[in-house]
């Protein structure tokens, strides 16, 4: 039977970051310094060490991605759990908001209406914000692939994407896409992301600065 | 390049079990019938096929949890990831609430001045919710730890406990402990877990119902 290590809640975390660093150690892998903040706190919130390799960020996307933040913008997720995760309080206190329109009335009519994904619907409504967005996408492909196209037909720019949709169907291929534009990005490659992974990042990126 | 599947909304939930069913077999995994279910969808919103080896079942556990549900059982999480992650609505429809108490000013301020975590003291309200009540813990060990010890003493029993906390510190001892009880249980063994998790157990058991 495992042994309990009887820590103050303080402390806690702490000794979980320590152990996340002497696995890493274990297994050879050396973060980026920049980059290791986030891809520490993708880990702490999954327990699974494949992000270490498979999280990828564009070129300066970590001073990029900060200076958003530092300059009040807003955060746009694809689900209320990616919502709920983040700290907002913390992001209020730059200026910036959090938003979610999926469990909106209007935007489930239009999607349903259009026979489109309800998180596609949700992006163009979040292209409409006026204001510098990070866009922080945990579940839905079709929410990626959306930005993509707005971005692609040059009517909208999203400021920063965190692009860590999940799942089995057009997953790899709308982070593939995205991974082509000049926008600023922390990519997952691969199948594996979710909202707790999204928040995790947001939330990486708000208490480094 | 990846290419993209053109299909309506309702259709992408469809085929992502349909893969998640070949990879399975592809890896020579049955799953039990009562179990799959819920071991699917923990891999549809994770797309970590190491849950259909490490999710444990106690015996007829998942007709117990139904049962409970369908008698308007309550849910408690100990995060608001969790809580904005379960179907709500569906849950209402049988008379059951979900409650988080990570947030409550009173929680916190008890937590500090006794040197406790806020995930401790949550399960201490959640005690006193006075109906049968299914715990839903993706995120704190403290939490499973605080509800064992409440369940050691006598003075309360949980109806149901779905223990998947994820972490490096007390996560997998926390867990082991859960599993030596008599209380019907669902939990991840190891140091997997999450409130995504968490909210697809809940979700999984709603939807079949």
């Amino acid at each position: 039977m495992k042994h309990i290590e009887y820590l103050l809640p303080e402390e806690i975390e702490k000794r979980s970051f320590e152990i996340i660093e002497e696995e890493l150690g274990r297994l050879g892998i050396r973060l980026a310094a920049e980059e290791a903040d986030i891809t520490k706190r993708v880990i702490h919130t999954s327990a699974d060490f494949d992000y270490a390799k498979t999280l990828v960020y564009s070129e300066n996307a970590v001073p990029i991605l900060k200076d958003f933040i530092r300059n009040g913008a807003d955060i746009v997720t694809d689900t209320n759990m990616a919502l709920a995760g983040i700290n907002k309080k913390k992001l209020a206190g730059f200026g910036g908001a959090a938003h979610c329109f999926m469990a909106d009335g209007e935007v489930a009519r239009e999607a349903k209406q259009r026979h489109v994904t309800r998180a596609a619907v949700s992006m163009e409504r979040a292209a409409k914000l006026g204001k510098p967005t990070i866009f922080a996408i945990g579940n839905a492909p079709t929410a990626l692939l959306r930005l993509y196209e707005l971005a692609s037909e040059g009517n909208f720019r999203p400021s920063f994407v965190i692009g860590v949709p999940v799942g089995f169907v057009n997953v790899e291929a709308a982070k593939e896409r995205m991974m082509e534009t000049d926008i600023p990005y922390i990519i997952n490659v691969g199948r594996k992301g979710g909202s707790n992974v999204a928040a995790a990042i947001c939330n990486a990126a708000l208490y480094a600065l």
